[in-house]
């Protein structure tokens, strides 16, 4: 099968790291001869994996191990040490980071715990290793990492059993999930590995980094992540930009209960940070994301076998139809399509299908399969050269015909498979195989493995694998290479507007708010402050007989409502003075002291659809703009689409697209849809925005009231940048 | 380990079926020496499943068959014939089923499709063979059966290789399915079936009758059905009432997106009839629905095995704070909780793990089981002696410690095996244990299964056991015993209501639908029916300052708003008049022929949440009950909970709670809870009328509106039952 890329692996290694995953020396600082330590089964695994470097035990009690000479010290080592494995405890690491600096070490895989896990003392600690390791210019992997292995060119830290070379790159912050998923190759007889490493404590190395060494690594074709926590996400999210175009990027982000909700000042601020945001802006940057673990190894190995699908509809093969059904039910929760079939393919799987068989898609081949297995790869030619399909799931006991029916159907059976593989080399467009019989591993199930195409147990894991090769394949084609928002230019009105609410040590109030998104293009309503009673003649006039809403202006009153400083619905200047009153009789009552600058004239939005638009600067991820319905739907259901900024078109129309209560914004019980090019532009101009002004910290757009013909900005909310207030 | 139950099995069998699903003696009507007949491999999976009754094959030409006599027909056999299993094609079995009759066979196994299945021809010839069996007195399987098995009696009709006998019975509309789980079962090694029958089109037997006999079947500690339709859903119901107290009950409902939305009159019956409200009502008397088809074995296999748990609150131990962090997100996904350990526990567990572990759930013994795995099962033993925890989970790499650290440690692993074992005995909560070891089976995980204790190889499959095992309990608990609301008497001027609207070929008016509720103790606002506009005036005594609604009473006008039919908040004659001549003049501008009646002068109702009630009589489950939040809810959201009437106080208050937006009922932003209790009452109510009326079709409360204290029918509807009309 041809891998899911394109283009192919750039020539060229930009990544340090390839100094040191594939060394031509390893020191082992804390070699043992008692075989329960890791100083002595490292050695193990690099002897018995057939290393062809150096290994240079460090020991000064016993002259050899294994029979590899012992030195005292790294001083006493004749050649370069490429990568050092160290095995002592937290205390020694200062101290050796030195002695490696000298020595010239690239790389040192520190194994010992007792750091930043462990409290304000460790992390101490940890940042004198980090010092002296950069002082030396030693690049660290960990501390507290379960250790490495580059099974490609024979480095194995890990003394695992039975872990085969292949094709997938895995970088875990859980050492029991690479052993999981060992154990389950094993068990699955077929999957290898190329590069693991244990990221530990990131302290110098982090996911972005090993996803580009992982991205040029030309014995990966996936790079699989198991991510507890990214250190710096905006970083990954770049790596992750450059590296999806060419090799799939698999990451299970485990945390979805623990990461909760933050308190926040703003309905963005408490949704964001959310498990649901980590994986709307992985996918933004066409990661797969994995939601179960028992997923991360059928996607994995898909990925890295299959080609990717050009879109979401599947052709299924059965052979018979209770299992037909379940495949329906999941590709359609997986949101894949059942194929439109073709007249012309439907004519020709009638003339090899008995009568009975059913040719819409799934087409249930009703027995003709029972007595001559090959017509399943013959089912499966026909469909794949189907325009309207573009991916062939195969489901049923293909491989079990001959311990079925009889003994006979082996040939049959055997040549099936042959034909399936080269029809994968040819067709451009996934098979995908579950068989009943997968468990079992019989012959043409076993030769299928051998030739590159998985055979999955089970329908559901099968389903998660044509999502993954279909989202990749819509990825690749609608959003990689589109180019990004770019940043408005910063107006020096506005950049003089924010000092001067840093100066008074507030946020913007609404009206400021609202003229930087007018000044930059956002149709905001033309409005009004009247700092007194007497400059509402000039608000009246303005507004004529157009209703208009009044609001306090004041920095200390946050919850203008409560206070009787919001009063709607005025029409003409008399009713403006007796609202203005009222207003001030009521703020001074809530709060004698607050500083009243005066009030916002703003004219009344007519009845529409109410979404919100926020942006939060994530600690992890950095800006990140939010999208949702208003009211229940952001309160109650927290039904919102996150992505990174700065934003695609494309990522700003999916946005719109992957709310659940879409349906509104389409137009329910004989609405009409809103505007959702003028919703588009919105996301868009926002994300120039905030990438302009750094001295925005959070943006609440809630409600804007989306019609039919445009949108009205209702009330805007922008929080300050507390940080930059100092400077 | 115990069964889940904790009744013992009814001693005297009820279920008919157990006198041919045990048969004493079997006809192969037939029966073939063509090795690729199925009249031959039932007759080797007979001989080869070592049968101890007598096999009697029909074959007129040839002696006999794998050395066992040929009869030429059934009269010819010498003695009595319990079942008879048919592999000759449709047309002969009209007359087959006669010759059943006239040898007294019990029950006859019918392989052959062509039935109801191909069209109206099948349909005849179906209902010709079920005539004539029940003529005779022979029970049918099938027809377009794949067969059975009874593996405790020997008795196997499908040559199926390495199916092992055990605790699952299984029910399916699929043969590749129970091929699949055989396979599966094979892989894993321990689990094994009893009787397996394919119910093929119900033309006799179903679901519910196939389900009274596994609850009967002794050697069955687990009833486990594969279903693409029910024919008679009630009676299912029924059984299953009858059953789950006694024995767990595992159904895999397949159709989830075929089944669709119905075009339907009202709200209710949109969304009656999904995929959702099967999986409702089946969990409302009892039965443990899995929603994938890879789960469906490992669920069994948990709920035959273990102990149900008395609720939700897991203790989880692992060995890894990876998949401690994984196994909590499952967990939450799943419902469960993770238990607060007492300060004993946590005190007793610290005297045991080392220093750095963690006490708090998930408990994380960081290391201390590394060279002694023995402390897992102490830490099980302690933290399933604590009343805070339901169910105990142990998650990591136990049984494979030895091939980890050292070859040492497998006594430890083997003692702690009999530890667990011992424990599962005797403490009345499961144990649930994950293991990534499992799939390479070692010493330890062998020995757990050989015991009845199984070990999951999926995280998320054993937090899905548990789920099970905790919505069980609570089953038994909180649900099984309570006694369903009983049918209110029909009144005698309601019953007159009725036949009024039958007579008029109408469904009944609003007010008249309100007055059924009224009639029966719903608390329905007081309103008065205007036949003229002379009658205005009584209706402005009566209702005084308060304001009111006015709407059209025609069974013509279905959409009375859109008719103009619709006036809201009048006060007073006057206003009644000149909205009473406002409706007339649209109305008839929108039906010149519309039979108006008059208005309906009801009050207005304050503002509060609006939810919606609704019946249907759904054809297979006869009548539901639906309830809602009201608006893009119900519409958008199709965020609704359903239960089979009649309810019990438990179904209608937990489908309050099982509302994804049942937060707004609680309150949101600052507002007061509404009053759940009449809430529960009304559904109650509901349920009761509806029992007692079979000429209610269809009803829609839409919206009621709830408050703080009481609730507000605003609109009701009520279709007529035009089956009943005719009589």
């Amino acid at each position: 099968m041809t891998s899911g890329s394109t283009e192919s692996t750039p020539a060229i290694h930009k990544s340090p790291l390839h100094d040191f995953l594939a060394p031509d020396s390893i020191a082992i600082i804390g070699a043992s001869a008692d075989p329960t330590k890791r100083g002595y089964k490292a050695m193990v695994g690099l002897i018995k994996g057939n290393y062809r470097g150096r290994i240079y035990p460090l020991n000064p009690k016993v002259p050899e191990i294994l029979g590899v000479p012992t030195y005292a010290s790294l001083d006493d080592i004749p050649g370069p040490v490429d990568l050092a494995l160290i095995c002592t405890p937290a205390a020694t690491l200062p101290g050796l980071m030195v002695e490696c600096g000298r020595k010239g070490v690239k790389g040192a895989v520190i194994l010992a715990s007792g750091f930043r896990e462990t409290g304000p003392e460790g992390a101490k600690l940890e940042q004198q290793v980090l010092d002296a390791a950069r002082a030396g210019g030693v690049r660290i992997i960990g501390p507290n990492t379960s250790g490495m292995f580059n099974l490609h060119k024979n480095v194995n830290l890990l003394d695992l059993r039975n872990v085969k070379p292949g094709d997938i790159g895995f970088i875990s912050q859980s050492g029991n999930m690479l052993l999981a998923l060992v154990l389950e190759a094993e068990n699955n007889g077929h999957v290898g590995f190329s590069t693991y490493v244990g990221p530990g404590n990131q302290t110098d190395i982090g996911f972005n980094d090993y996803l580009r060494y992982l991205g040029e690594e030309e014995n990966t074709r996936v790079a699989t992540l198991y991510v507890e926590g990214f250190r710096d996400g905006q970083r990954f999210l770049q790596a992750a930009r450059e590296i999806t175009p060419v090799k799939p990027v698999v990451v299970y982000k485990s945390g979805a209960t623990e990461m909760g909700k933050k308190a926040a000042s703003s309905h963005t601020g408490a949704l964001a940070g959310s498990y649901e945001m980590t994986v709307d802006v992985l996918k933004q940057v066409g990661v797969s994301v994995v939601r179960h673990s028992d997923q991360i190894l059928p996607v994995a190995e898909g990925l890295a076998l299959m080609q990717q699908a050009r879109g979401k509809r599947v052709a299924v093969i059965a052979d018979g139809g209770g299992q037909a059904t379940i495949t329906s039910d999941r590709l359609s929760d997986a949101g894949l399509e059942l194929a439109t079939l073709s007249e012309a393919t439907r004519k020709r799987l009638a003339d090899i299908l008995f009568a009975q068989a059913s040719l819409a898609n799934p087409i249930d081949v009703a027995g003709t399969s029972d007595a001559d297995p090959e017509v399943l790869a013959r089912c499966m030619e026909i469909v794949a050269e189907d325009d309207n399909v573009d991916a062939v799931f195969l489901v049923g006991m293909f491989g079990g015909y001959h311990t079925r029916f009889a003994e006979s159907l082996l040939g049959g059976e055997m040549r099936a498979a042959e034909a399936m593989i080269e029809l994968a080399r040819r067709c451009g467009k996934p098979l995908v195989i579950y068989s009943l019989y997968a468990p079992v591993k019989p012959p043409a199930l076993r030769r299928l493995h051998e030739a590159g195409l998985p055979v999955y147990s089970s329908i559901e894991h099968a389903v998660k694998v044509l999502q993954a090769l279909a989202e990749r394949g819509l990825y690749l084609q609608r959003q990689h290479g589109l180019p990004l928002q770019e940043s408005v230019a910063p107006r020096e009105d506005m950049l003089a507007m924010f000092a001067r609410a840093q100066n008074e040590g507030r946020d913007l109030y609404e009206f400021e708010a609202k003229s930087l998104l007018r000044a930059h293009g956002v149709a905001v309503a033309e409005e009004f402050v009247a700092h007194s009673a007497d400059e509402l003649a000039a608000a009246a006039a303005q507004f004529g007989e157009q209703p208009v809403a009044m609001k306090v202006v004041s920095k200390d009153i946050l919850h203008k409502s409560d206070a009787g400083g919001v009063k709607l619905n005025l029409v003409g200047e008399a009713a403006l003075r007796t609202a203005f009153d009222q207003i001030m009789t009521s703020c001074r009552a809530y709060d004698a002291n607050a500083d009243i600058r005066g009030v916002l004239v703003t004219p009344m939005a007519r009845k529409g659809a109410e979404v919100i638009v926020g942006v939060v600067r994530d600690p992890i991820f950095g800006p990140v703009l939010m999208f949702g319905l208003g009211g229940i739907f952001v309160e109650i259901l927290e039904d919102v689409a996150f992505r990174a900024i700065p934003l695609s078109r494309f990522d700003a129309e999916a946005m719109v697209d992957q709310l659940k209560g879409r349906k509104i914004l389409a137009g329910v019980r004989g609405e009409a849809a809103v505007d959702k090019a003028a919703l588009v532009e919105l996301l868009l101009k926002v994300s120039s925005i905030v990438s302009a002004y750094p001295q925005l910290s959070e943006l609440d757009l809630n409600p804007v009231i989306a019609y039919p013909d445009g949108l009205a900005v209702v009330d805007a909310r922008i929080i300050i940048n507390r940080a930059m207030m100092s400077v």
